[in-house]
């Protein structure tokens, strides 16, 4: 990454300096940085990177924030508009609602929505957009289904993601276990490696499902043990029944019912708060 | 997307074009598809990729694809260059290494490691870049360490993600079992959705570590049952003992060894096939 090109002309730099600001999401780089790689005066670099700012707004993909002074330079944000979100979250209900995916029991299966990398990304785009604000220092999840779409929002974010286990393993070093009543309404034990958070911090809580909010409960309460403040909870899909839940002020990309009968049919819709 | 704007610059129009081939890597966009959105010639379009071409190979940032024909486009690949790979895991291996994050039990503790996305990212470029060639059609994985790698891994080769559980769970539809022994010599289950593969697709195994192999040669047994041919196998970290593995072939990002004494030392080194 160190070279420099003989004669790099503009397109060629800008384009290439999108595309490793894009690959680090959160990641800030100082103009320094770019005039050592591109062999350019800081005053060039300026010049492009308003030109960059304007092009990713105009095509809705993402922002490019500056920072000025001392410890100042540029860093991307994978942030998508609210009419995008929406038109993707749709398209998406469309495609889980029917029979197809109805299981026995009135479960869905979407375990191939959630782990498409194109869908995970989009939809961890659209949650750290959601919850930049709240200035997050890790995402966390509870293994397994969520891992994938928690990752993509912690990659969008630029931030760790941590992972609740349902057991503490040997290999993890000493754990926090706390016991939770699941949806089912089984005592269950949620475990964390002591190592994988320190006190003070901001978590964003990120799960595939939501149905009456048990195990998010828990991993509010695993937080708390480990003096951790939620700025947020959020989820691919939420069950509209039960209404009630042990959890409130989360936001979920879609709801689902499941409307009994001889072929049970999925209605899956966009949350309210996207539109 | 759809937005035309009235004059775009050709800085503009590479920049985004990159951006927007790079987000979803091994996705083939028609040359039709950029003439729609910037509202520009194809002959124009085909000399900015042949810029852009250039851009991405003199600064190690991936390779475009282009194919020619009726069902022709360009395509994006995150590839990364043998001595960029080596450095990168090189400096990693440095990070593990030491007294501080051996757990008792003689584990490594890098769990840290295995979530943090940009270097998730780093490694999954690292192993589609190593194993493109054998064209899988998804990486599997089993949980649930090895899910944020296997899926930066399945991201940079534009393929999905399938996750076996250690337990058939009622919202993912019939599935086929398998028991394995694993690296503690115990019996164990295996288990994968139905839906989630079919017949003669081909997979890529990605997991985040090797020791005897007990689990890796569950999931290969596991893609027999399925008709699925096994491409190829990745680790994050392959234990060096035990010398003899249940299974072979495979590739590991790092090897480790920890030195046992009073203050158990992780010896963590690059592997030999990247140098």
């Amino acid at each position: 990454m160190e070279k420099v090109l003989e004669k790099i002309r503009r397109n060629e730099r800008m384009s290439a300096m999108l595309k490793i600001l894009s690959d680090t999401p959160g990641k800030m780089y100082t103009l320094s940085h770019f005039c050592a790689l591109f062999g350019a005066a800081k005053s060039t670099l300026s010049e492009d990177i308003d030109a960059l700012r304007q092009t990713v707004e105009a095509f809705d993909l993402g922002r490019l924030e500056t920072v000025t002074g001392a410890a100042g330079g540029v860093v991307y944000r994978p942030e998508i508009s609210r009419e995008a979100a929406r038109d993707y979250i749709e398209g998406l209900s469309r495609e889980l609602s029917g029979t197809e995916r109805v299981l026995p029991g009135d479960f869905l299966y979407y375990s191939d929505i959630l782990s498409t990398p194109e869908t995970v990304n989009r939809m961890g785009r659209i949650l750290a957009t959601e919850y930049a604000a709240t200035r997050p220092d890790f995402v966390l999840t509870m293994e397994t289904k969520g891992i994938p779409v928690a990752f993509a929002t912690a990659n969008a974010l630029g931030i760790p993601l941590v992972i609740a286990r349902h057991t503490s393993k040997v290999y993890e070093g000493s754990a926090v276990n706390i016991n939770y009543v699941s949806g089912s309404g089984n005592i269950e034990t949620m475990s964390l490696s002591r190592r994988a958070v320190r006190e003070n911090q901001k978590a964003l809580i990120v799960d595939d499902f939501l149905r009456g909010g048990g195990t998010a409960r828990g991993m509010v309460e695993l937080m708390r043990e480990f003096h951790v403040e939620v700025t947020g909870m959020a989820f691919v899909m939420a069950a509209v029944e039960p209404i009630k839940k042990k959890v409130s002020g989360e936001k979920s990309l879609m709801t689902l019912e499941v409307l009994e009968g001889e072929n049970p049919e999925a209605v899956v819709r966009p949350a309210a708060w996207l539109s």
